[in-house]
């Protein structure tokens, strides 16, 4: 009974943790609550669900399906079901028309197979990229619509009006959504896209500086350590964004223009700049994966190359870091272009030192790639 | 007017081309068409229609919605759809019980506040990541489900029996889309995870080989050099697939025993697979990288260290295909042993050769990352 009474408290920190460490979660919550009680008001008040005769549930459902965590999923998904039914709902009609002129044993005929063939036209097209990043669940919508007034005309009679009432309940949802997701503290996909590239550089450059640090000081006090390797670890989230990376700049180009971003805010450049940093995090695994393997070169070369490694990974980091910033204050950095001097003399230096006692470097050959890489996130980064 | 149609043209082909690569991609569009079909059998004949009493709508838009490109997918969301349907109609109904026995004011109020809790703690249980990874479906439907009884009770008076009837339908729906999916042409998303395994695996020795085979031969005829650089690129794939494998693995879970897998596959142990290949591909990106760098090594030193490494890299490639062979065959190899201990000679000859002539080796330092990472490899696959 003990086992299960911290089993609960352990699980409940867990939630308030998660809840303290990111407040709009809660807040997200919250709203989905506020849209469902806004919605609800149509089965309450006699004039507003007279007016939309009884298809209220149809806004509720909107409301539900379509309320994402950022306002790019939101506007996403709301003006793909707008769209998607308004064709739909058109073209069904097209459809019923034609079926109803033609006989009783015709028309189921003409029913499904019009059904049959659009169905499957439309789920082939999801498997076109550009179609299933940008409208795969319009395709859904599409489908649904479609299939539910072209079949279900066999036998209501007011198909129109059920059509029409269906389109304006799913817009007041929309429009609750739209409303609750922008006024009432917006989480825009844009901006964290924005916080996640420059978190991550700012991981990355205290990576690879303590990477290379930790090699050079064994003897570093053992908690100091401990800290070092947690920031160490910094790579391996830039290793895993990449998933999350490409959905945020998808959703992010639906969103209007707010604070620092325009409409038309270059979203792709952040996946051009995710994807060098995820080479130079290669690296930096690559370089890890050396340093804590079993062969061990002598003291002396250790002490030999130790300063110039040591400068050249702080250069380097140096340069991400000052990238980071610019890319969080989006303007250009007027000390890029030294630090990135500064940087490749660092690596002229590293030349010469081992060209002096021809000597095996056991991560040498990752700095000149993490330079180039950087120099290529420097270009990118306007 | 001529751009036009060589547009439509390349995008034809470009259709056609999808379709006979992968057929059960087109099989998948007619299975589609297939269950809506069928679904829309129930509006057609009359005691059908009566029996379910005009909510055959319900069955149509589950189908729209459940029916997904692998059986996994379909049983994961028709299981999610049944159970969150039924617990959140129960629940819907004890709440629209209460509601009904308090007065006139109070009962919009106990509804409303009830939706309100309820969509915000379902709605922040999906931030938890084991239900998100799993329910995820679920938790819309539940919310969905909830407030369109709870709210819809004001107004509606048969609401048992409009519950009941929504379930009979989303039964036929989930019926008909489990049928359709597992009996015509089943496409399992244990066999695609399999698949996407081994081919990895293949892709990623071809690459190791090809990379290492190109540094040292530099001298090859050109075409022969376009047909290795494509091989060589096949880590890309194996660093891109951990989305598809992640969720194919969460979808293969869902799968009864088919085929040479029963029910309690170990499916988590190819993403572990997935992720120690990943590792290696890192290595091969960072080889990658110092090959084509700009420092060169003096010939003399390249031709001593040639033999070695190229035995290192073949030997390494036959260990990682053989693993590839055993996984796909399932059954343990009885030669893996053998090549194995022969990789091992091969990086103690690779070690002797550098400690001759203390020289810079470019690109020793990935090589034995790669023999651990393909050791855990072995460990693994059982």
């Amino acid at each position: 009974f003990v086992s299960v009474a911290s089993r609960v408290s352990g699980f409940g920190r867990m939630l308030w943790d998660m809840g303290a460490n990111d407040p709009r979660k809660v807040i997200h919550c919250v709203k989905v609550g506020l849209a469902l009680a806004l919605v609800s008001l149509f089965y309450y008040t006699r004039p507003l669900y007279d007016g939309v005769g009884g298809a209220a549930m149809w806004a509720v459902m909107t409301v539900v399906v379509i309320f994402e965590f950022t306002v790019g999923g939101c506007l996403y998904k709301g003006v793909n079901r707008a769209i998607a039914t308004l064709t739909a709902g058109v073209l069904a009609i097209g459809v019923h028309w034609i079926a109803s002129k033609s006989g009783d044993t015709a028309e189921p005929i003409i029913r499904s197979a019009s059904v049959f063939i659009l169905a499957s036209a439309a789920t082939f097209s999801r498997f076109i990229p550009t179609i299933k990043s940008r409208f795969d669940y319009g395709i859904t919508i599409f489908i649904l619509t479609f299939s539910l007034v072209a079949v279900s005309g066999y036998r209501v009679d007011k198909l129109i009006q059920l059509a029409e009432q269906r389109l304006s309940t799913i817009a007041i949802g929309i429009a609750i959504c739209f409303l609750v997701a922008i006024l009432v503290f917006p989480v825009w996909a844009g901006d964290d896209l924005h916080l996640l590239t420059v978190r991550n550089m700012d991981k990355l450059a205290d990576s690879l500086e303590g990477c290379v640090d930790e090699y050079f000081n064994k003897d570093q006090a053992v908690n100091e350590k401990e800290v070092s390797s947690q920031k160490l670890q910094g790579y391996k989230c830039v290793l895993n964004s990449k998933a999350s990376e490409d959905s945020l700049a998808n959703l992010a180009q639906w969103e209007p223009a707010h604070g620092r971003f325009n409409f038309r805010h270059p979203y792709s450049q952040y996946t051009k700049i995710g994807a060098a940093m995820r080479y130079c995090a290669y690296c930096v695994e690559a370089l890890n994966g050396c340093i804590n393997s079993d062969i061990q070169v002598p003291e002396a070369l250790k002490e030999h190359l130790s300063d110039a490694c040591l400068r050249v990974s702080s250069e380097c980091s140096k340069v991400l870091k000052d990238c980071g910033s610019s890319i969080k204050s989006m303007q250009r950095s007027r000390i890029i272009d030294f630090l990135v001097g500064e940087m490749k003399d660092a690596v002229q230096e590293l030349h010469d030192t081992l060209k002096r006692p021809s000597a095996t470097a056991p991560f040498m050959e990752a700095l000149p790639v993490i330079t180039t890489a950087s120099l290529l996130i420097e270009i990118t980064a306007r």
